[in-house]
């Protein structure tokens, strides 16, 4: 499993710079650094192993794969300019407005964004299974889902009630939309893909409590990023409103419901368990 | 015929408020102050006056003339920041920017961009023309062309060999991107595509010489904007390297080019010539 995972992983890694050329200038350069970054690639993993545990061939989509991460980069890029987040650090890495500058990171972020829905639009598919992908990506992405998880963070003053709701737009939107997205391609009922949703939902609240408990508890090099120890109550941590014990109840929870959803849907295939519950338990 | 431009602009002004709700909190405030700015509504117009002129029930296609602006208006506000052109005004009001903050304001442009594309997915059309208006906007205004004009743009240093290409990525392209849409709605053939997008460019060439006259000539007030008549030879901007009796020339050349597009397609509807006109023959 640890070969075909890896095999995978090699693949979007692989994919992500296809079209994009870092000689052209500043701008692709800029695009080429963000995706080379070496990151988990969880969501093309879980839409690639659902691809699998659904019988269909996973490697001709990997373009659809990478537009999925590629939309996360854009994300993370915008996040972290010194008007948002303020980050110097990403996934080991100066982040690309250090590498670069706050227009250049700008620019990037946004190309990034059209260029995955480049991407979507020359997938390999019936036209009618784009149009429903582009449909339920930018909804999971837009105005009401990962933005305005974004935007409620930033508006974020401590009060502990909204940190879920901010986990599930910030975080669980992006990653419900992925296996969402493999559903569709895989022409799942409407019945089986609102339980897919739930998974998706589950196991996003849950990777993001994860990271929340990394982010307190963390070690700085192995994580790649500034972690944020100081108990700042201002930062949607789950971990600074409650405890680490009752986060991790709360991620096993998460992990049991997604289980449950799964098992209704006789998705028990090895790699795709495996991803899930590793997003949940990790170190880094 | 202004009676029907005006009823079209209303139409389009009415169309870019549905499914954004101010109440809803600052970002989709910040997404609905800024397409309410009035503006000339040049990209809908156009796209809507083609399609009148090619047969079709414009109006029917309302929700695509408005992801065309909106898409638009995302390019405006994410110029306009501080690590961009840092301008305080845009239409006669405040910056997004301005009037919330820079983190508004960039989740802002990024939410309206997927929201575009959130539109153009839900076009009430077979969904092969939608993927395949899909890939000509996502390419037009992408790392080879508006995004790619942008950052030339930031990087110009007073070549003025560069000065048209990058008129032709920043402005000409969305405006091509346009055409090409409608093309694709009415069903033109390869052909006639290729000739729309020549008269495409070259209309969006003059418009933005255009726009570099009342840069420097013109009157802020009416033009709603900071103009730029402090000869500073880093702004790309066609008379601060030649002369305007040299860009009206150059003007009256793209005129003729796109008239002569036009012409072979057959194209004579009078509004859409003269919304063409208008564009490059203007005072605000």
């Amino acid at each position: 499993m640890a070969d075909y995972l890896q095999r995978l992983t090699a693949a979007i890694d692989r994919e992500l710079l296809v079209g994009i050329d870092p000689s052209r200038g500043t701008l692709e350069a800029a695009m080429h650094y963000a995706v080379s970054v070496s990151g988990k690639r969880l969501r093309p993993l879980l839409f690639l192993t659902l691809l699998d545990a659904s019988g269909r061939k996973a490697e001709r989509h990997i373009g659809l794969a990478s537009a999925l991460e590629i939309i996360h980069t854009y994300s993370l890029i915008h996040d972290d300019l010194p008007a948002m987040d303020n980050d110097d650090l990403r996934r080991g890495m100066p982040t690309v407005h250090r590498k670069f500058n706050e227009a250049v990171a700008l620019l990037a972020g946004d190309t990034l964004l059209t260029y995955a829905f480049e991407k979507i639009a020359a997938a390999p598919l019936p036209a009618e299974k784009t149009v429903a992908i582009m449909g339920i990506v930018t909804r999971c992405i837009g105005k009401e889902g990962m933005a305005l998880g974004q935007a409620l963070d930033l508006e974020f003053r401590g009060d502990a009630g909204a940190i879920s709701e901010i986990h599930r737009l910030k975080t669980a939107e992006l990653i419900k939309g992925s296996l969402l997205a493999a559903a569709v391609v895989a022409g799942f009922s409407r019945r089986r893909q609102d339980l897919l949703a739930r998974a998706g939902t589950a196991l996003g609240l849950g990777f993001q409590l994860a990271d929340d408990l990394l982010d307190v508890s963390g070690d700085e090099e192995r994580v790649g990023k500034k972690l944020r120890k100081d108990g700042n109550n201002r930062s949607p941590n789950a971990v600074l409103h409650s405890s680490p014990q009752a986060v991790r109840a709360e991620i096993g929870r998460c992990h049991r419901e997604a289980r449950g959803w799964l098992a209704e849907l006789g998705i028990d295939f090895a790699p795709f368990l495996f991803l899930a519950k590793s997003m949940l338990y990790r170190s880094q």
